[in-house]
């Protein structure tokens, strides 16, 4: 393993795809793993990227757009981007600062950060951290319900504005590389000792976090607090339509990262289906193999509000601790102000189904 | 060559998919690839297992579904889960304990275990292996009808529940590989030496079991037995059609692996208009390149009742023996018992066609 | 360079896809590739090959195929096969028998052979070898019409029963190998010296064979003689119907070995419509990329009459004399047999449309 | 780096693509990139080239033609070939005769040369180098509007028949090669040192030309002189259409190569749907991409006036200067001359749809 990458190291880096070779480096290999895989064949894994690379544009020209505005908007108020930070697990197996650094990158960009249940460092710590930036709490159905309410109450207290449901992992999915490596997953510092008990083979998630729930039950979760909430991992308008109906703010939709039911279609290939289906109640959100600002151009014109990025920003993460991510967020901020004027669109709003073939 | 795999080994394996290559260290290179090959330049032995994953899932969410009931039917009876074991010739190539290993660890997980005419031991001695668990035998027409009779009457005598009838070898397809090594086929236990006499050049079923059969001579291989007939080997809606006319209480959509007509369509791109076809008359069983219980769900949700599983079988058979099926039979339980809920579905039954997209 | 295969040696090869190989080490290399080579990228020689190889076949079942006649018919008259030679030049390039041998097996293998104009032997002696086998004329417009005439009259004396007018060749294609090589083609003995003068770089056809002939122009070929008049190079339903029109009795759709204008359709894309327009008024040839029995099931399934087999014969020509293109045609036979029971079809006639998907 | 190639070198070459390894050779690395190199991930570089190759042509037979007539036009008027020149910057980069040689090759093939605004030597000595040979300016909007407005009037003194107006570069695409190699651009002849500042990173055309031009201000632009205006970078109908009615004598249906917004469609993906746009009102000129003959014929039958093309003439500069270029406009004129027979086409306005699949 290799020490972490300076800011002159990090200004020539261009893309997003180069942050994963310098992670590769400075990361246990078994935590490389359980951040890089997918589960069963990782179809989806590789699809998720592929998918929206499918996409072609069709460039305007002569609008006048030289000059862009880049603002994006999330549960109807705006970010500097519209790009917020994915929930990720267990960014300690990255970077020792972990959320603590991500979540700074992200205040710094102006671009909302979501803290996962299965975090490094406690939610309140994160909340310390970034008092003033936009941040949302990730949730899942961690062992009972009684403790589920507690980790929303500290979330609300907290200043979190929005709770993230994950909703596509009721159980694990079936990850080849961590059954091989036998990875052990570290501490979730949201979880007291006892709660969190050692995780059994394959990472405790498939013991500490079984999500029985249903459409009915969500509404008991809605009730703990007055928070919105967010539904992460709708991939079919039916369920969609389902959360409009159920009060959610916005879905996310989202194949996990590619590692819960390999094989499902890709975000790419059912965003504007789902986005047509819904109609604009709720907002859209699109998750999922996003790894340039050309991607999320091919999103925006889809129909999607703004979307979440993940695994770049983890191997950001990686390479340089908060400035790696705050190097990615600027490449992304760079190539959508390099894009939209060559698209002709000045604003994110302007980015339309009509620059797509 | 080396030695089978001990229990421990086994239990790190978590795909079927690695069991080829511990085949392949482990068999006669002419007896693998008799086993592993297809017909002319082997387009159907590659694209029967791709052709399963061109399909993408469309997974709903908060279905409550997280503990799953993974119980099949076959012929209208009850399997542990909705597998059967396919039929596979001389699995003494495989494992000197032949069938009875491979019957045994059916019978161990639950799953129905088809016998083939052209076993390793006489269809008597699986019989007494595995005196309560489900079990049919395969039928080919061997040298004239009426030793053909004797078998059928043997299997009904032994307690083999129903005939499958493979009806998609009238002649031994053009295989390359085994012209190449010269190979040639061991004994045939379930035959007396001078039927089974020294098979010729490319294995002896081409001078053997020649199938002359029609449709007509169906009716006369029907009465000589009280048992069901499924037949094996029909990949169009007509003679799926022709099928439920005749009397059969199956039919097994395959392409016998790959080793007859190369370049047949699919299993997977031709499963759904068959079960169409047919409209509930007769079951309908999925067979060929199945390699992982997202497979098998996706050949549930294009309408098969059940899937048969072969050569990864026999991989595991050559691996290790009984306890190699047994753990390859666990795995795809385990990946059924994954998926299932991260589809939102609770029962074998509740997988439907609109889980695909 | 390596000596020719023994009749063992041939005995051994399972597919004609294994005599280039063979034909490569005892060849020129600049001779190989004059005959391997295509014109441009070479797109229409590969794709030539591949687009036989798209379609599926959906085998039916219990039709009671297992004894099957493989006669073929060509212009109205019975073969052994639905095959026969095509035209190739220069075979002396092969093998010293050249034509000699390729005609000899084509007459024991009771197929018909087609005479180049551009041969090594004169087509009297061909003639001559198998003086009661079927062979026809292919005819280039050599120097200028006077004496084109006398080549047709000369092949009428000679027995031949057809002309095989090439009309994809009013220039040469733009091939690349053979520049790089700067390959100079060989004597060509149906010409008297004065008139195959030395040829000019990238092989003399382009000087001493352009065709120029128009639609009206081929009224007076045909008056020249009583030979049925075949016309090979037709890719569009448009010249089908002028060939049917203008008397022809059959056509070759054909891209003249991938060799004239790269990145035309393909004979096996194209074939069914030019059926289709002709509609049984002509007899339709297959020409290009059939490497095996399946790929010609496939084009008599799309309904060609018959194909010519063009390049594995010169191959087995060069590997092993008269015996290596008897093995070949001995191949093809054998695919055939095996692939019409398995298809369900009992004759050549049987194999229809719905054969394909 | 190794030297220029001989004519006799030249003479052997027998395809574009041939020139690119050689130019490799022969170019410092940062330049070639910097020439080579497309936008992003160069999928759009890639595509254009593929997306030609996609086609497939319908080739007529004995339709007489064999004798070809290769006269393209342009804006109205004849030109030896339907080729012009593509606009290049900084051809010093391949050749210390930069812009001259270029021209003068293209003056001797018969063929437009269009001179960019970036170019390495000033418009006028180009103009004094072909004085009787066609020529058109390509024009940037540089710095500000009276410098631009300069420009044009020198142009138009100078003999310039036609202004090539680059519409799709409001701002510099994402380029990853320059930003990477840090790459500089070399001095613009045709701009006064005070205004070709030294480029600050990545190259100065992303200072020094930033084109905020709107349709509104193309009339300004016209105004300024009585050349006909061509657009180049319309990639759809819709912007194809507001050119006409903008007073555009042409447009060029382009990518830029491949360097502004990269997942573009490709010119060969759009091309028709524009032609059928405009109904006749202006040109339609096809650019990106066209490497031989055969993608040149495909444009043609597209519906494309004429084609431009760009690197391949970089490359051959590289190679060989003047005598580089002549070689390669001499492989296209031959491809051309070769691929019209074969398709049945005596002349470039017989090439129609109808000729391809």
């Amino acid at each position: 393993m290799v020490g972490h990458l300076s800011s002159a190291d990090l200004a020539v880096i261009a893309s997003l795809g180069e942050f994963e070779d310098l992670a590769r480096d400075r990361m246990d290999p078994a935590g490389f793993d359980y951040v890089a895989g997918g589960s069963w064949g990782e179809v989806s894994l590789l699809e998720s990227v592929q998918a929206w690379r499918r996409y072609r544009f069709r460039p305007r020209v002569l609008t006048g757009a030289s000059k862009v505005d880049l603002q994006g908007r999330f549960l109807g108020r705006p970010a500097a981007l519209p790009i917020a930070v994915a929930p990720m697990a267990f960014q300690v197996l990255a970077h020792p600062d972990a959320e603590l650094a991500t979540a700074r990158a992200a205040a710094a960009a102006g671009v909302p950060f979501t803290m996962s249940t299965s975090s490094s460092v406690p939610l309140e710590a994160v909340a310390a951290a970034i008092p003033d930036a936009r941040r949302w709490f990730q949730l899942y159905n961690v062992r009972d319900l009684d403790f589920t309410r507690s980790l929303v109450e500290r979330a609300a207290s907290a200043g979190y504005e929005a709770l993230v449901v994950t909703v596509d992992l009721p159980v694990l999915g079936y990850r080849l590389r961590d059954r091989r490596s036998d990875f052990r997953t570290p501490r979730m510092a949201n979880l007291p000792p006892a709660i969190d008990r050692p995780s059994e083979r394959y990472g405790g998630l498939d013991r500490r976090s079984e999500f029985v729930l249903s459409w009915a039950d969500l509404a008991t979760l809605s009730s703990w607090s007055s928070l919105p909430v967010v539904l992460k991992g709708i991939l079919t308008a039916e369920d969609a339509l389902l959360a409009a109906d159920a009060g959610a703010a916005a879905i996310v939709v989202s194949t996990h990262g590619g590692r819960q039911l390999d094989r499902s279609v890709a975000t790419a290939d059912v965003l504007e289906e789902i986005v047509a289906a819904v109609g604009g109640r709720i907002e859209v959100w699109a998750d999922g193999g996003l790894r340039s600002g050309l991607d999320i151009v091919v999103a925006l014109a889809l129909g999607a509000t703004g979307v979440l990025v993940g695994r770049p920003l983890y191997w950001a993460l990686a390479a340089g601790g908060q400035a790696g991510v705050e190097r990615a967020l600027a490449i992304l901020r760079e190539e959508l102000a390099v894009a939209l004027p060559l698209l002709g669109a000045s604003t994110i709003d302007a980015i339309e189904r009509a620059h797509l073939r």
